[in-house]
């Protein structure tokens, strides 16, 4: 089912000047035309990980000002502090000079602050969510319409009691998503394609007995705590409230080794029934 | 117990040229001879919502790159993206050309969303905490070392269950803090001091059996749903994931009314054990 680029070359920047970086928004990662939102903030990730001369995005926040389209872009980066283990910078990518996203975070080493020597205390109440083997879930494939494009790039495999929204009456009542994430064509996961698997899923909404359908990200957070081990992640992604007219979708996404390797938060817009 | 300025006053700013602005880091806001990270958060927000020309952020997140002392800094703004209900806009807070903290924020009106004839649909699985009243709760006053100076600006009235860390021998073992917030002085809550509210709790973690005294923040982002009708709010704070050397901390504040009126979520760092 592999479809073009892979996720690496679908996410390269190339030094400018001045702190710019040339990339594109490649096509196949879009969803209803609109390339998806961790896809974009991964390139974003990419060009401050590049200009820090950090590998890992620690902590990045991206604010969406418009829809992606396939194209050139270009993202402009700031560094705002270059400290002792993490460094700090801004970026806006913009195509044709139209803001598509605004950026920042804090890079650094992940292998060096997870790495022998230190010896921090581990603590948890929360487990990954209990999940069937991958062939035991509903496969997610790209379809003409639905589902979209983006499924011929990344894998999904829901949780069958997750999958109900394929059937607007079989839904569960609940803004809830669980499922297995990996790249197409066996790519090896690192920490900017989580920022893609954070949000790769389904939105929770589509589980929850309301009468929305889309509801645009104004924001998404990503916390990165650990590079992943090789093989599926598994992720969940919950909702707890929907009211002010927007809704919270928080995400939690663990390695095959069953360390938590990413957390999420992305605010959305809920629109009203029209 | 009131001390010195409210909070309106303590964040007050004033417009520069070339969309700078001065304020400053009052007396009296720091814990350990440290700003609290809520109340310059609160600082930039204002510069943002100057800057833009909206009442409310919405969504906005700070990095913090350096201790806050108390003394004028200077607000650089940048509008990213003048949309129609919302202006995306970034900051950078400095004193004495220092970086203290870096923001990017999406600002609007919250009335407005809010208001008549909107009608998006409200759901939630959870509820704020059940607490006693705040004259049953413990109360955190100002002392010369600890409690804070800080608390002599806000008023805590922390839950008895989670007041067991100021007593070592009688933490709950549980990284959570429930509690009332108010500012001192009746002075009323807006979205603004709700960015205080969102980091004014001691630690959770100040809760677990843990050997971890301090965890300096990283970054936090904070989401607000809604203006917040007058009164104590009720808050809860709590940790799920303290790994890789990093744990995060996941707010909710609710009103008067038993309306959420914010979310957050801070990254921290987690010394390992000297």
């Amino acid at each position: 089912m592999t479809t073009g680029t892979g996720f690496a070359e679908a996410t390269e920047v190339r030094r400018l000047d001045d702190g710019r970086y040339a990339g594109a928004i490649s096509p196949g990662w879009d969803i209803a035309t609109n390339a998806n939102g961790g896809y974009l903030l991964a390139i974003a990730a990419r060009a401050l990980c590049e200009a820090t001369d950090r590998p890992d995005p620690v902590t990045i926040t991206g604010h969406y000002l418009s829809p992606g389209k396939p194209g050139p872009v270009v993202l402009s980066t700031s560094i705002v502090k270059q400290g002792r283990r993490f460094t700090t910078a801004t970026a806006t990518m913009a195509a044709d000079e139209r803001p598509v996203l605004a950026v920042i975070g804090t890079c650094g080493d992940l292998a060096e602050l997870d790495g022998p020597g230190t010896d921090p205390p581990e603590w948890s109440d929360r487990r990954p969510p209990d999940l069937p083997d991958p062939d035991d879930c509903i496969r997610i494939e790209p379809g003409d319409g639905f589902p979209p494009p983006f499924m011929g790039k990344v894998e999904l495999r829901i949780l069958p009691d997750d999958a109900g929204f394929r059937d607007a009456t079989a839904r569960s009542g609940r803004p809830l998503m669980r499922g297995w994430f990996r790249l197409r064509g066996d790519e090896p996961i690192d920490t900017l394609s989580l920022l893609c698997a954070a949000d790769a899923f389904p939105p929770t909404i589509f589980n929850a007995d309301l009468p929305v359908a889309w509801t645009p990200t104004i924001e998404l957070t990503a916390h990165v705590r650990s590079r992943p081990r090789p093989g599926w992640l598994r992720c969940r992604f919950a909702t707890h409230f929907i009211t002010g007219g927007f809704l919270e979708e928080e995400g939690e996404l663990w390695d095959s080794s069953g360390h938590l390797v990413a957390q999420s938060r992305q605010l959305a817009l809920v629109p009203r029934p029209s």
